[in-house]
């Protein structure tokens, strides 16, 4: 993949020796992620950006260590750079970041040698192994409940949503898709159902409730599985649901359904195989299941940032990758959704909410988590709606597994008419 | 994988020399397919089958040398000796090969040396270079297209239909499939559509007619071409769908859209790369396409005798393996379904109306002829039917291409109620 020229405009004093290398190291910048439309100042001086190129933000960086250290690595040191405060930025920073993963090289890998490196280094010490994953999920997940409950919806949904139309509220698309997801699974009473990784526990009252089957839910996030049992409880469906404190690894029982919604994510691929074990323990040839998980269109390590500071050994597979789950055990695909526009607008939605309660969270937390969780909400939106990431919603079943539905129609039966789909689509052609 | 153990009742006559033979080479067969439920009879006389099985259909062989052929390689001696005539079956024809499908071991490989070298040797032999590729097509596709005529719908098309209910006609079914294509893709009035592997015309057709778009068509079936430029130009659509006699490698226009139905089967795993190539080439970051081909849910090579006698060169790929055509150039997949009880119900019809043209078939070809094609027909519904084969549609989209639909509701707006879904859901459980 060919890097762009870099030339600036006359505007940047090149005579000057330190203006030379400020230079180059924008050149290192613009070189790592493409043609970026973004404007750059440095501690308060002239503004440069690529010529014949209109900038949708200013990057305002506050020290020489700082423009170095993105110089070296723009990913994780300007997501440092931003959490810390040594970097500011004028302009909408959703836009800034699509602006960035519109111009990086399609494909993005880490490139140079310091980059695979502390890569590399970051994935062995992130691993996920049982004590890893309880300690990577524990950083994130167990955070606090009351932080959550500021941005997320009533139900504390923490995955993408699913909106029959652009305009239903976060409310709205969360229940929908707890719905839409027993509806693709087609759950008949008196099913038993398992869900690896069960968050707070909304998808699993949601089956109990209101399809009348058994589930079994785990979770190794400690403050999750405290809400949930506390919900089932107060919602009197203790007995329907058990939500058990414990690894995926650990599920030994039977079940007629395998039911897992963003937890692939905190999988190590060498474990895919591992997790297509679990599953064939639990449901065998008979049984079916689901997986909804962030996936890629291309293989590529997930953001170093993100994985450094918010989701420790987090990644994001292929479809192809994620086959790797399913065909060892000869499992059907029986349908691939990709939803990631719905989780652009899940996150845009979080995102409001999150700035809304700007002033709680900083009674609660210090400035620095404040600014990289905006960072890490307003960069997922991006991510989402350039492509940079994708959501996948797969249904399969065992090769003993007779498909239970003739068509999808049924799961829109009673939609809308695509009227205002049609209205949306010209929206943002 | 362990083989079941084989111990017949006592009607076999163990203390006769050739009877020990005999039974020595049905335990053979028994232990290649499994403990399906099939009487076997040797030469008239006395039949044998499992105990504590009921079987579904008796397998009379003829002579002792099918017989060993049989114990040899049990899926292409049983499949040329019933073409040849050499075995006669009682019983459902269909419902046989469906039990021995059910109880062959899944993921079912050539297991023996024998049935190894076989396969590879028919690899290389049927390798689907430019020129084997003409061989292989023009092999099965110029069978005549009087022959096709008598089986196929009325616009013949031979691939999968699509039945928005299991009681619509074949004619139905197939125009449902080209018009849940077309809505699928989201087609605009003006846009440029290439297909590879365009059969006798009816999508790139329907596509021009109803869609407001251009279509350039490749095949390398002669026959197929020709009829489909006949039909073009009755139609008044010659202006609108350029039908090309070309292999799919040549594709070297710009279009907006890539389809491709049917044709991956006949692409060996070792081209999928080239075949991402040609797409990427056509349709690059911006556009969309559609693949819909014949799928598996394990890796394994296509039946031997199919090979053999019916599509040499061909392979069922698994969705694992599809990837490796798209993944290349980071096409997004957006949409996967799984329609193989429909392409069950399909080649119904299809056998259906080729034993009512049972006197015009013989009067046009020799016996073995349409004892082999009942084999493929009646073998392809068992297949279907048990999940030894899936049909997959794929859609997927550039890594600068933005989704056209905001969810799938509009594909089926206007669909029946999901009544008859259940319905027909009860009466297969």
């Amino acid at each position: 993949m060919s890097h762009p020229t870099v030339t600036f405009g006359n505007d940047f004093d090149t005579k000057n020796r330190s203006a030379f290398g400020e230079r180059w190291m924008l050149e290192q910048i613009f070189k790592a992620i493409g043609p970026a439309p973004l404007r750059f100042m440095f501690k308060g001086g002239e503004a440069v950006s690529l010529p014949g190129v209109s900038p949708v933000a200013t990057i305002v960086i506050r020290d020489r260590k700082t423009l170095a250290q993105m110089a070296l690595d723009p990913e994780v040191a300007f997501g440092d750079a931003y959490a810390d405060g040594r970097i500011e930025l004028e302009g909408d920073l959703t836009s800034a970041l699509e602006a960035v993963y519109r111009s990086w090289p399609s494909g993005r890998a880490d490139r140079s040698f310091y980059q695979r490196l502390t890569s590399t280094w970051m994935e062995r010490r992130q691993a996920n192994s049982m004590d890893g994953s309880r300690h990577n999920i524990h950083s994130h997940y167990d955070l606090g409940n009351d932080f959550y409950k500021l941005w997320l919806d009533s139900q504390m949904v923490y995955t993408c949503a699913y909106f029959p139309t652009p305009s239903a509220t976060l409310e709205e698309a969360q229940e929908a898709k707890l719905d839409y997801i027993c509806r693709k699974l087609n759950l008949q009473p008196g099913e038993r159902v398992v869900e690896a990784g069960c968050g707070w526990g909304a998808l699993a009252l949601h089956m109990a409730r209101h399809y009348g089957v058994s589930v079994k839910a785990f979770n190794i996030s400690h403050e999750q599985i405290m809400f949930a049992r506390q919900r089932a409880a107060e919602e009197g469906l203790s007995d329907k649901v058990e939500f058990v404190e414990d690894d995926w690894r650990n599920i030994d029982d039977k079940f007629d359904v395998f039911v897992s919604v963003g937890m692939v994510e905190h999988i190590s691929v060498s474990d895919y195989a591992r997790m297509g074990q679990v599953i064939h323990r639990c449901v065998g040839d008979s049984g079916r299941g689901f997986l909804h998980f962030i996936g890629r269109s291309y293989k590529g390590v997930f953001s170093r940032w993100i994985r450094k500071r918010i989701f420790p050994g987090a990644y994001a597979p292929t479809l192809g990758e994620a086959m790797n789950i399913l065909q060892p055990h000869h499992y059907a695909v029986l349908d691939v959704e990709n939803l990631r526009l719905h989780y652009a607008k899940t996150v845009e939605h979080w995102l409001e909410r999150f700035e809304q309660a700007g002033q709680k969270i900083a009674e609660m937390y210090d400035p620095w988590f404040q600014r990289a969780c905006r960072l890490y909400l307003a960069g997922s939106i991006a991510a989402f709606r350039i492509g940079t990431l994708q959501l996948f919603q797969i249904s399969f079943a065992g090769s003993q597994s007779v498909p239970r539905a003739w068509t999808r129609a049924g799961l829109y039966a009673g939609a809308k008419p695509a009227q205002e789909d049609r209205q949306w689509t010209h929206a943002t052609s």
